[in-house]
């Protein structure tokens, strides 16, 4: 059996990024993480307000954001401009060697434009190609990298991805490579059995148990695509994957949901 | 003698940025170039559009934009988000490996704010220093790099810089290593004599000639600046510099005006 290196893939939800204070306590906490490391962030509210002020209107089709050209130009702006450039600003402050990319830099992240049989959802990317090569040179280069949610289809056409999504490919496609640790960062301390409780956090989160608690309806809507992911990634080769608040990186004794087959 | 291995830095100006036509024959043409090549690309009038949707007014003081804190976003989001990842986009497409880059990105270019004993340039950054090993180490791997005009103080603060000097300024750093050819690209042939006649270009502007025709005040005053950055680099080290248009970089034939000491 070859002996992998370990690399740490976070992601973090708009809750961190929405607050300035909350984002820079978690980028103190992702600085000290030892190793390589590579972080995935989604939009926040700040690009819902940007798409206000051009007076777009986000339009939603099962739950999913359908993105025009117009509010595909929204998100670039904001996820691959304003937020990572400030998140690459201060990890630099904090002595952490980042860089900035969506999936179009190198092509590290090639997707293809969504087909779907009635909804057209526009300017959305599914991942179909992860350069490991390129990204394994990087980070042997001692860069952490930090990827927005946009991605293209190397035909010159940039796409919008879910950031939950590019976190779980990332992971997939380097654990041939690494032992890859993949941790979820939102604003609860894990997987809620009760979302008033906060410490009715599942600690350990097998497949069989997910889907006693998805027939008891126990779990809510927007975490069934995370844990759904998270359980591909796990199948795929991932090696650990969390859920839980940022005292999961800082803190070994901390409250979060692992997630196991 | 050392023998140097050859550069190329091209930097863009607005009127091709803001004609999409204009820049894919551009990025056709640059992709075309040979061996390790840097791109940078200022704004165009993209920034001032989104500043007013934003209901933000550009303020200038001697012909100098002053950049607060909302016009910093903006430039953000436009110059490092939109342009900077379209470009990237297309490059791609045209089978260049391209990364995008802020001065941000792995600390490639630092900067420091703007002291002025009068005015305050708010967040404008001049630069200190351009990490060339990183840089180096990127262009062995073939990555085509793609500057936009935004810097930072590596203390957590994004700097809006002119990217005249983003691209002097690493042709200056990089001339240690290799033998830069720096180029222009702008919508005229190059320098010229007559504004009104396109074939009046200066072919050779040496710095004698330079200041002969600013005494006979028949170069415009946008071109000065311009000009004494090209000497400035000259005389640090860069190893050729050319003003001219998109020609210039396809054809060895072509009119362009060509910056020697």
């Amino acid at each position: 059996m070859k002996i992998k290196q370990s690399l740490t893939i976070v992601k973090i939800g708009g809750n961190i990024i929405d607050d300035a204070q909350a984002l820079t306590s978690f980028l103190m906490a992702y600085s000290n993480i030892y190793g390589p490391k590579i972080l995935v962030h989604g939009g926040g509210k700040s690009a819902t307000k940007t798409a206000e002020q051009f007076n777009l209107k986000p339009e939603f089709v099962d739950g999913r954001r359908i993105t025009d050209a117009p509010m595909l130009d929204v998100a670039v702006m904001v996820y691959a401009g304003l937020i990572n450039k400030q998140i690459v600003a201060q990890l630099q402050a904090l002595g952490t060697t980042a860089m900035g990319f969506t999936g179009a830099d190198g092509n590290l992240i090639q997707s293809e434009k969504r087909q779907h049989n009635t909804i057209d959802f526009g300017y959305v990317g599914d991942v179909v190609t992860v350069q490991t090569s390129l990204l394994e040179k990087l980070l042997a280069t001692d860069i952490s990298l930090v990827f927005c949610a946009i991605t293209h289809d190397n035909k010159g056409q940039l796409l919008n991805t879910n950031a939950d999504t590019i976190a779980s490919e990332l992971a997939i496609a380097l654990s041939d490579e690494y032992d890859v640790n993949l941790m979820y960062c939102f604003e609860k301390k894990g997987v809620l059995l009760d979302l008033n409780d906060e410490n009715s956090v599942v600690k350990q989160m097998t497949f069989d148990y997910y889907n006693e608690l998805k027939t008891a309806q126990v779990i809510h809507s927007g975490m069934l695509p995370k844990l759904d992911n998270c359980f591909y990634a796990l199948s795929n080769g991932v090696q650990k994957i969390s859920i839980g608040d940022q005292s999961q990186i800082e803190n070994t004794t901390a409250q979060y949901t692992t997630i196991s087959l």
